[in-house]
């Protein structure tokens, strides 16, 4: 299974580079006026343009399979969490102070008790992120849209917005240096990434109905729905804070560690060794072993405990770490940038052989 | 099948409401501050908001069920001009200009030539409405996504992203007088709305595999892929030319011209008498005949031949055909602002009595 999985990542990669690459070509057309595409975010997911002298910043996404979860519990209120957290954490990556967002959701038959849950959900959650819904579309979409159950079934993704505050760069990754310290805030369950192997280690093992099954004082069903942390308020407290001495951020959301990390390491070709990583939350670890998921697959697949890597200059460090534990978003130092190339991670502890991820992430 | 469709619209707009009443408790906690939310276009699909003393549009929508066409019949290059015409088409209806976009593309299994040529054809229609696609996500969820035959399926939105000319108000319907001129831009095939409608007419009179029957030198599935016309860089011109002139426009999608046009009106409680429609496309006449769909029904599913209709101040509407036909988009003049609320349609010609839609559009 895990084989599959990471081909699929591949040959994800491949599909959006070819969607890249013809972006690219409109965002030619527009150069050097509104709208033109600021080129330093290349290896990022928000995308910031100028209009009329305002650094305007976009990013788009989903909250995937996550919402099986959902119509497997028939906990609504939550996945609007997810869908935040996924978009304002992208733009906060990236430097960006998220302001706002529109959402699509598609259904099979609109069930206006669910779409009320999932609209509460998602306005608690914009609350929570000092974002406000500006807009959004539900799309009744007959059998395009599937799911579990006999209930209402629906794909979610929104496209937020957010602006540089003045005077400040993206943050891009340019600025790295060897010896910048990597912080990491730790994400509990499994975030919005990674649920497809979940479920299939679950069924596998519990079958169809693994949902139900008790597990952790819970159940797995609730266990996989665990909100996604919102992260961008603190970062935007943090880059408030010591400026230009937070130096790369990095979502860890599908592809892992390594990848996210790695879009990172992109501009400057540098490394990353961690050498004390979070350990992944409870859940990842026990669908590891349920699932004998090999470590150098899970790092790909899940984000191993890890929200948010942030990169910082060394003499930053204490205030950061000061900063975010008194906001409720307690970080850890797990280890630095290096002059090796890849991602280097010391999983199984500091005295034996890292796993290393090299090459374009 | 017409009765149900009526009452869809009905729910779909009860679930809409629900969706913008959270919204709006999110958008009060932003008053005043970056992100704020302009209210004058409340009734509007596009919304407004100020960053860094910038006005900044935003507008989110999909392809909706008209994307089974493509997978009928196997070319996807051009729903990418009904993706831009979607969402920059409602952009201009406000007074916009778009300047880009971001796309999320759901589909069951990635297939990457599909993915090339949807991206290709995205491309394509975003440099026609001078636009650059600045980013984007192709998430892979399996049997979430449905779809007809044994290719890749998919579900298609996207969110763009435009400004207010500086000076210039939003086109928000308030400036509506008695006496404005509507003038009607056509509309070939269906554009992206009420293909579920024409779909159920086909498949009752031709059996499962509609598509491939000839009909109008072509065949059922090729006339109904018909692409959408980009109408927002002849509105960006238009405005520019005839300034406030231009009072109102209501972009005709789903709820066709009564409810689109009835939008625009809300602002005034004025009436629309269209003594002279357009014609419909030879498309959604010979699907009425066919599936002897009452007129009463079919103008509330399909645009019935009307991508776009303005409200132009008399004294501009001579200056304003000239230039749309200079520009290959030639309009005419269908009716005018009215007294009396509601849309009066004179589909029968002058002289036999109008069909009505009034109350809350």
């Amino acid at each position: 299974m895990s084989d599959a999985r990471i081909g699929d990542l591949d040959r994800k990669d491949l599909a959006s580079r070819a969607a890249g690459a013809w972006a690219e070509r409109t965002q030619a057309a527009r150069a050097g006026r509104d709208g033109a595409v600021d080129p330093s975010l290349r290896a990022h997911f928000a995308q910031i343009q100028r209009v009329g002298g305002v650094a305007i910043a976009t990013t788009s996404d989903g909250v995937g399979t996550k919402v099986e979860l959902a119509e497997r519990t028939g906990v609504y209120r939550t996945l609007g969490f997810d869908l935040v957290a996924m978009v304002a954490d992208d733009l906060a990556a990236a430097g960006v102070v998220p302001l706002s967002l529109t959402n699509v959701l598609d259904v099979d038959h609109i069930d206006p008790v669910v779409v009320e849950q999932l609209m509460a959900g998602l306005a608690e959650a914009c609350l929570a992120a000092d974002m406000c819904v500006t807009g959004g579309e539900i799309a009744e979409l007959g059998p395009r849209v599937g799911g579990y159950g006999t209930g209402m079934h629906l794909n979610w993704c929104a496209t937020a917005i957010g602006t540089l505050p003045d005077g400040q760069a993206p943050l891009s990754g340019s600025a790295l240096q060897v010896g910048d310290v990597l912080v990491g805030l730790p994400s509990p369950g499994l975030r919005s990434n990674g649920l497809t192997l979940a479920r299939g280690v679950l069924e596998s093992h519990f079958g169809p109905d693994w949902h139900t099954v008790a597990s952790g004082g819970s159940t797995w069903g609730l266990r996989l729905l665990t909100p996604s942390v919102i992260y961008s308020p603190h970062l935007t407290a943090l880059r408030l804070a010591v400026g230009d001495a937070l130096t790369g951020c990095a979502h860890i959301t599908g592809g892992g560690v390594p990848n996210k990390l790695g879009r990172v390491l992109r501009a400057t070709g540098l490394g990353a060794a961690l050498r004390r990583p979070l350990p992944p939350s409870a859940e990842i670890a026990e669908l590891a072993m349920i699932g004998s998921v090999a470590p150098v697959d899970a790092w790909r697949v899940w984000n191993q405990g890890h929200g948010m890597i942030l990169c910082l200059r060394p003499a930053a460090v204490e205030a950061a770490l000061a900063l975010l534990a008194a906001r409720g978003c307690p970080g850890a130092v797990i280890g630095a940038v290096v002059d090796e190339p890849g991602v280097h991670i010391w999983h199984q502890g500091p005295d034996q052989p890292p796993l290393s991820y090299r090459g374009q992430p």
